[in-house]
């Protein structure tokens, strides 16, 4: 068992390192960046705004007289009912999982805290894990993206939840709190999405640790705190990394950007594709979806890279690689897909041409220097929601998007599907940590197995009426594989 | 000299004959259709809801007392300008025309009355004309597409404009008679966009044909209509078929189609494109973008067809070739683009999956057989904007858009370069009618000459960063061309 | 009735105006240059090299005794018989007409003097013809494309067939002239590929024309010749442009340009197309297809115009367009489809970068200046049949394919199933222009009527299994439609 | 130490379970089934049938009076110069290896016997591996593929070359050995295509491990084995799987499927792509390149697939996931990209519609049952070479390509610049197994390292001008990675 209490002190500098462009007070420090990202809900159709009241300072009740929760308001449960029945007619999967495993129950006894962002999405996969067997409580991961309707239906059907849209910072980590620290209950699976929930944990209830069986983190950022705290030693219960499990990391990045690229930048500027000059900064799988989308668009898309692979891969896709610096002042539009930061500088902000809009579709905020552009002679006008004109003394326009955030977060919806896709492998990867037997998982950050990986992806085929083929025996037998698979080795992607 | 007032009673007939589905009032009869499809203006960003009192009994007047318009509200003339201002920046064209007359002003003497969309590229339009020595009065040519702001910057700008958002049909036809009906003021040019204020004054003052030089006119149904006035010899001026011209016909369907069928479904659905099933009814310029673009992003795509010639097309470019029946069961999305009526009816929307969705990028209403979805065992719910459910007993749901109107009039918005080019024609078309001699043009629709039509592209390739290149003396010789160009027959696409 | 006799000395003189590489002797001025092009055959598989006797010097009859021919060898009737009826299984709209034509025989009393390419396709064609009820003869218009064997099976089934491969210009003459000139039959229907029958007509027995009733044209060279013969009042007969008909063009240039373009530079070159810069000098039909092909296997492609329209089409498509000399140091592929002369010259070959690769998809062999690399200081070396590479004396090479004739007729081959909707065309419009009542068409060049042209293509449609939807009587009403066709205007494309 | 004299019995059963179809004699039972298939070779252009004496039996000495090789005819040495020089252009990678290492001489010490396809390329590697200080001995891993005039420029060169075009198993395994069996000197590095050479000198001479460094293996079959001697515990040195590193792979399957699909279809049976039905079995890397080339060039294209992630990529990349049954009635193409066998049955065949296609672009010659149609009642046709009719009673013929084996060996090339990364590639893996310090390598299978990997890629980059961009210290520092690699971790694709 590790000495928690020890690993505190360190640990509280490690996630202090991390970027982070608020840093009032000193909690703050360890809000995760992702957890203020602004985030745009499609489905929040009621008026939230008209009560001002802090849900921190209403008692509220659900019609069974519960009142273990704290949301926005609970009158607008039937609305975010609706929300919930139309998501879960595009999260198949997850409405198979419920009914393959009416029987057995594999999650009896779990007690899963989670932080997440609350939607209509994850709704499904509460009731899911809970017609599993288990018990949930649950925050929200991002002070913005909580839909409060949805928050009202968990609440009204019993669900433990704390979130509302527009949170404060401390607000937030009370919401954390309150899901952790009630008597008579202890979680014993935690699933996380930025690693705030965990770094809440380690920091106040180490104990807690003793009797978790496994940690589920989905987040690029979350993962990244899980392996640092592995390498140093500090992990104490074995964690999934659902974040890079190959069906996620496709759909989360290449399907679904190749769509979002072009629906978050219509939504913000109506730009014509077709003709324009365009640089993608980063050939991963990000920029991938957005170079390919662009292309078929009729945009002439130029790439940059670091890395030798992907560059050659990018050529032969045809792509002309080139320095930021060589483009920068024919192209129309800039992408970061990097991952990187300070990619866009105020050198290249200062050479684009007139009406040149930038945008990032990577991580967090950090790719496009926008802070360079906070400077007395440059004129910011906000001409639509996300949408910044940035203006240069002699009259040059840049046009930037959600002030660096992320495009696709703010400026576009994700489809449902995706999201059921990372849903379901959540859930599977939360029974696999629950049921494993003594001694499978380390203290260690773990990939899903590949078979769990293939069988999401089946659970998601019918969605397209898409028949699998099966092997003969003959043929498993010579391909030296198992008829149910795996049936790639683990690198494949 | 053809014989207005006889030819009036005859005319009405013909008009009332195209298929409308407005019929309360003997006026309405000759309401174009097109005049009351719903219309999405991205650009709208003022509240024009806080004043209920109708622009007609208001009494306004621009800064320096000029009152000859009638607009919702004068002190939106600011925000429309920065509007104007920026559409500038996108229509090159225009710009370049504005510099290049300067000193001949090739309108000089002309007195264009026009009804089209009331917005800031409009704008650009009228103050070119303007620039070229033309005088302009205006009226909306749809109720609902007006921006207001943009209107009070041109009535601020000196324009006699008479047009808000949300007339009434009467207030349509009352803001027509306005811009002709005036004292001392006669039109010798019309710029139309589909055929209600020509129809207006064939109907009122058919004697203001005497002093008419041409009629430009832009869309289909305005074009039709023309051409039914040609065949029944009652045509007493030259017209221009804008809508035919080669750009424009690429750039409002092929190129502008690709691109909004995306964004359209995008915004009203979130939906997922990659690995969809979707139908697209007709494979002309409309089709083959809707086609390539969903093609492009992973979609499964049929086609249905009634010509042979574009059916091959769509073979070739690798559309399985179907009838609506036999994929009407399996698609995720049907998409009609045929110009028919009836195209999509009762028959098959009793047939489609739970959760399709059913859009026109068509013509008008007319091709999908709302009406007959308006029984009593479906429910209707309006869950966003332009979203509509309709529910069948056993609770499958199909997703209209629009109410079948035009999606990407409704649901998404045109590019400002699409309606450059447009608006380009239009003032070539102008110059040209008005500047002709006498008999270059009879009575009778033409198509703007092949060689202006490529000044229109020529003027767009800038954007593009675009170079041409020039025929040699000898290379001209060879190919039997002039250098400057017609380059192709006038058949050519 | 013209005067024959008299316009044949100025119509020499037109003729020999006509480019031409060839001029040795006076006849050869006239011979047309696609009649040299030279030509891949892939299905040549018997060996003709064997026998050095000239067919002119052999006397062969066929098994029923006849011996009005002239090939090669009658011998490989068998084999020929086979192509034949391989190609019969690829062309089912000839073997569609053959059927329901069988009662009335619409080419009854037609005698059909044709010169064209003699290939098993051809020969499909032919026996359709005859089927219908037409006699014929039949002259190559290529010296190099006749297949022997196929020639052999014609001849052994009773056509009177005068070509071989590999025939000098003066056999060529012959050959066509023992078509027309013979006693006691006199065409009355031409069918031509370039002009060099009509014109030997014209030139020898212009009475001839007193009793033909059409002619039908396939290539731009012949239906160039004949609109001059037009212009200046010298076409006595009505005459039938197949080659512009919409349906052989997307066939014969767009959709068969886009396989052609790839198979045509891996069967010379093998070269990798992924990543590689190409620059495409044109962008009608045939540049379109190849931009697209290449675009999709990962080159990137850059664009010439002098057309504003098609240039504008190319930056909509995603083609940077430039002038020639901005790209060519740089590019890896230089492609030619203007139908222009001189639009590669040495100026521009001696600035490619080390193996260029230089190749024509346009017209004959005027687009590349070969003859300017005709120089003692380049050496040229014959890598591969159709491969030459041209070396600078610093030891840069140029690879220049097919010496810059036709890449698509020398390096690969043409799909049997284009050939056929060329030869459907070419049967169809037979049946029309001998069927026409008088007074249908004068002594002037027409297009194949649109409802024919659409004929056409719905019998191709089987091929791919498509399914036609069909108008209802209400919708052919609602759009003035004739529920048959034709359904678009003269003009679509 | 192994002990490999008792490991030999045992070993032999493993190698004679691999499927093969040759068993005549006892050695033939561990040829690997690549050695024997058809190989494609365009440059061989000279005639090497006129001589009939077998190179066994003929005594050559190259200019030098050195005799130590066993070619076709050393006569031929100019012409294979001149290939080996214009493969050195598209080989810039070896090309700059070489100039790289002319001071440090890497492989100086290094004894090197090879078996792998012996062209031009190779003779690249061959003299990059001896201008890096090794001596080399070499022969053909397959009995097909030897370009004799490449062979005969080895030779002269000095190197120690067995291989001729046309060898017979005995031949085959007589060249091997005489590789490795001379006198006074004995290898200490392998490099191997398939397996055989390693097998043979496993079998015949394992004392000769004792001094072998490492081998290098390139591919499936061989790397198969070697994994098989790991498992086993048998294998004896340190082992470097070139096939599985990214980069080649990458090249190997998708993008040189990509072109070679397109191209082995076309040179074999001219089919035009657009609208044709097509099925691909197996959407692994090359089904996604044939997928997608196919797509691109208009065909509709179905996908069967075992995998369920394979089969969600093929779904969100546009294609219809099918079992074979379902669409074998329809397809007109079948391509088979498996690795499996029996993928394509008898009674799959038998389904198929007349003019069908059938081919395969998987492993070896089992993806197709081929065998089952050699039966009485089918008639085979020869066609054209690779090209068979195989004609059922009722008249049906399916064409069959390459008999089934790998139809882009068989009926297209390889461009030298996929060859020029795998020969890259090998050359790196034999320099890192080398120079490797004691204890970085046990006796087992390893991937070359991610960042060797990234240095091929970064070779090639100067081929397409391609501008890589390097991090900074601050974004080195930021991403936590060493600024010249590796950049991704060893999973990435």
């Amino acid at each position: 068992m590790c000495s928690l209490q020890i690993q505190f002190a360190d640990q509280k500098q490690e996630f202090s390192k991390r970027p982070s462009k608020i840093g009032r007070r000193s909690l703050s420090r360890s809000i995760s960046q992702s957890s203020t990202d602004s985030y745009s809900s499609a489905a929040s159709y009621t008026d939230s705004s008209d009560d001002e009241t802090s849900p921190r300072d209403k008692q509220q009740k659900n019609s069974k007289g519960n009142g273990d929760f704290c949301i926005k308001n609970i009158k607008q449960a039937d609305f975010g009912r609706r929300e919930i029945e139309i998501a879960e007619q595009e999260m198949p999967a997850l409405m198979a999982l419920r009914k393959r495993a009416q029987g057995e129950k594999p999650l009896a006894g779990a007690k899963v805290v989670g932080c997440t962002h609350i939607t209509a999405q994850t709704a499904v996969l509460m009731e899911t894990l809970s017609a599993l067997g288990a018990q949930c409580r649950w925050a929200a991961c991002n002070i913005y993206s909580t839909q409060n309707e949805v928050a009202a239906a968990l609440a009204e059907g019993g669900f433990s939840v704390f979130a509302w849209k527009g949170e404060s910072e401390d607000d937030f980590w009370w919401c954390i709190d309150r899901c952790v620290n009630v008597e008579g209950w202890q979680p014993n699976m935690i699933l996380d999405d930025g690693g705030d929930l965990t770094h809440w944990i380690y920091k106040k209830y180490p104990n807690m640790f003793k009797k978790i069986k496994g940690i589920v983190e989905e987040s690029v950022t979350g993962v990244h705190r899980l392996y640092q705290l592995s390498k140093a030693g500090k992990l104490c219960v074995p964690a999934m990394n659902v974040n890079d499990s190959v069906t996620k990391q496709k759909f989360d990045n290449l399907y679904c950007c190749r769509e979002s690229i072009l629906d978050g930048l219509k939504r913000t500027t109506d730009v014509m594709f077709g003709g324009k000059q365009v640089v993608v900064c980063g050939y991963g799988e990000v920029g991938k979806g957005c170079c390919a989308a662009l292309k078929a668009m009729g945009s002439i898309v130029y790439v940059t890279e670091i890395d030798p692979i992907c560059a050659l891969q990018a050529c032969m896709d045809g792509f002309r690689l080139v320095k930021l610096n060589e483009v920068i002042r024919q192209v129309d539009i800039v992408i970061t897909c990097t991952g990187n930061k300070n990619v866009v500088v105020r050198e290249h902000l200062d050479r684009m041409k007139n009406g040149c809009i930038v945008c990032n579709m990577g991580h967090s905020n950090t790719e496009i220097d926008v802070a360079s552009l906070r400077t007395p002679e440059l004129t910011w006008e906000r001409v639509r929601s996300q949408v910044d004109h940035v203006i240069w003394p002699d009259g040059k326009r840049i046009v930037l998007l959600a002030e660096g955030r992320l495009l696709n977060l703010s400026c576009s919806t994700v489809p449902t599907f995706v999201l059921s896709i990372t849903a379901t492998t959540q859930a599977l990867a939360l029974i696999e940590l629950y049921n494993a037997p003594e001694g499978r998982y380390k203290q260690d950050v773990y990939l899903l197995p590949k078979k769990m990986d293939e069988y999401v992806a089946s659970l998601h085929l019918p969605t397209f009426d898409a028949h699998l083929t099966e092997l003969t025996d003959e043929q498993a037998k010579y391909l030296g594989l198992n008829k149910n698979g795996p049936f790639k080795p683990n690198y494949y992607r």
